[in-house]
């Protein structure tokens, strides 16, 4: 066991049993392939599709996990977080599946159809202001009233070693990647995927994908500590946060680089998957697909795995059209 | 062989030949299935997802046996068709990988991407008038010009051999299916999986679904004679046609019924379907799924095969964009 700043950093052996643990609660997705893109690339790509997981994202692993780990006396009191995004549908999702209480505590500004979604799958939305001060006053009452246990979207070991087993399925199903490419925000699914490749697939290279308009991670590997930004802008809503201590810890030890992309680069690919491949995927996870088709050099020749991330995404507001006629 | 109106109708043997010469060419698709819609539908549904078809649609079944069926002869002249949906692009890519000429007719009017695609698999556009009369001239002009192979989009019994190994697929994937449901517009897949089902697995029920704008199979089935609408209007752009003797054949002696779903119908069921199935649909694939939401009591505790006919969709014209906030 290895301990830095108060948080337990997981090993592989909690990733194997996190696998064990969530097994019957999640998919084992399907990993797809288009030879249109592998032209285009000139790479073999290969898509672990986490946009067909439950509740529509890779998040529900790393959720799964911390639910179903928690001691009966525990999980009575049932769990809490404070999301607006893919991990409050995943939380609720696994708390439903549990059968215990769940609390999403969301600013109301938020969609309606984000809090209708977290209600779908049983869980109670709470409102704040939008503010930092509001939502973590909010928050603190809600889980002093319940004792409920707070799971944290991503700086988290037992989310981390959730989301570990995505990557854990695609070299399993696929070996011998050269290289897996996955978007980064606040580093849960890069984390994850650190860890079970450091382990068992050690010359896989790790790529995170993430847009120039959210570069913290970027500028946070480059300086060598976490640059955290106040509310950068950009379609990839999924990739907004800021890296914390255990992320950093994955990011800083095992990723071999980050690589930007433009908001239109973002929406290209997205498009471009929609397309040709003819899955539905959020704006985020088109973001590793954005990287390899501007480093081409980088991925040539190579066989690497995409993490297509989720496919939460609100089908009456699609970006390409202010862009495309 | 049997002889109907100087048309052969394929047998079985024929769709066995056809799928051991198209296996090089197509994709063996895969069979998706859905939680959320089974417990909707009170159903176990199976869909067989030709979206993710080469080119986009199962209409590449029929095209690639079509075109690798020909001597060299005959091929060397190449091969032309009139439509500008699916048939259009699929001829192209069949041809494409055959390395022979291909000319698709198309009213001047059809959507410029539509043209593009047909040459981006190496086919040339010949434009004529939007009417019958200008578009069966231009065509015979094209004809007598090359000598060309004309390859019907559905009124050919090798494209119906062809379009027969979607279900060869998936009742060999999926078996004891109660039932299958596959939209119809010229009838070309009902009459493939009317072909292979009596064939194969005789107790499966075949279901039709047609658009309520488009309803001249349903009111042909019932009349029991062919009746042909004069250029209807559905979202589902690919079921205008008529049924021809061919597949009149196959839909009235082996279909079931025929079910109905208005416009509104397939609009919900195909946003349904991207929403919670995370898969890009065409409208007329949304048919399908439309009726057993309407007519759950004809399929509820059935195992139900649903084809998914497509993914060429226009991205940028959503048919619920109109219809949804």
């Amino acid at each position: 066991m290895n301990d830095m700043s108060g948080l337990y950093i997981p090993t592989y052996e909690d990733v194997i049993a996190a696998h064990a643990r969530i097994e019957p609660y999640i998919h084992r997705t399907p990993v797809l392939t288009s030879s249109y893109f592998n032209e285009l690339t000139g790479a073999q790509l290969f898509f672990k599709c986490e946009n067909f997981q439950k509740a529509g994202a890779f998040k529900v692993r790393g959720a799964c996990n911390a639910v179903f780990g928690l001691d009966d006396e525990m999980a009575k009191k049932g769990v809490a977080t404070h999301s607006s995004g893919n991990h409050a549908l995943s939380l609720s999702y696994a708390a439903g599946r549990r059968g215990i209480p769940v609390t999403v505590v969301m600013p109301r500004t938020a969609p309606e159809a984000k809090k209708a979604a977290v209600r779908g799958y049983g869980g109670t939305v709470v409102e704040c202001e939008p503010s930092t001060t509001s939502r973590e006053a909010v928050f603190a009452e809600v889980v002093a009233a319940s004792g409920a246990e707070f799971v944290h979207p991503y700086n988290d070991p037992r989310v981390i070693a959730g989301q570990a087993t995505c990557s854990k399925e695609l070299v399993e199903d696929i070996p011998d990647l050269d290289a897996i490419v996955a978007p980064i925000g606040g580093g849960g699914m890069i984390s994850g995927s650190c860890l079970t490749l450091s382990n068992i697939s050690p010359d896989t290279k790790i790529y995170a994908a993430e847009p120039l308009n959210a570069d913290d991670a970027y500028r946070s590997f480059k300086a060598g500590h976490i640059i955290a930004d106040d509310a950068p802008e950009t379609v990839a809503d999924g990739l907004k946060v800021p890296l914390k201590e255990l992320t950093w810890h994955f990011v800083s030890n095992h990723v071999e680089d980050i690589l930007l992309a433009t908001e239109q680069e973002i929406i290209d690919a997205m498009y471009l998957t929609w397309q040709r491949m003819k899955i539905v995927i959020e704006p985020s996870c088109a973001v590793p697909l954005a990287v390899i088709l501007k480093n081409r050099a980088v991925f040539e020749g190579k066989r690497v795995g995409v993490i297509i991330t989720g496919g939460n995404v609100d089908l009456n507001k699609l970006p390409w059209m202010q862009d495309k006629s």
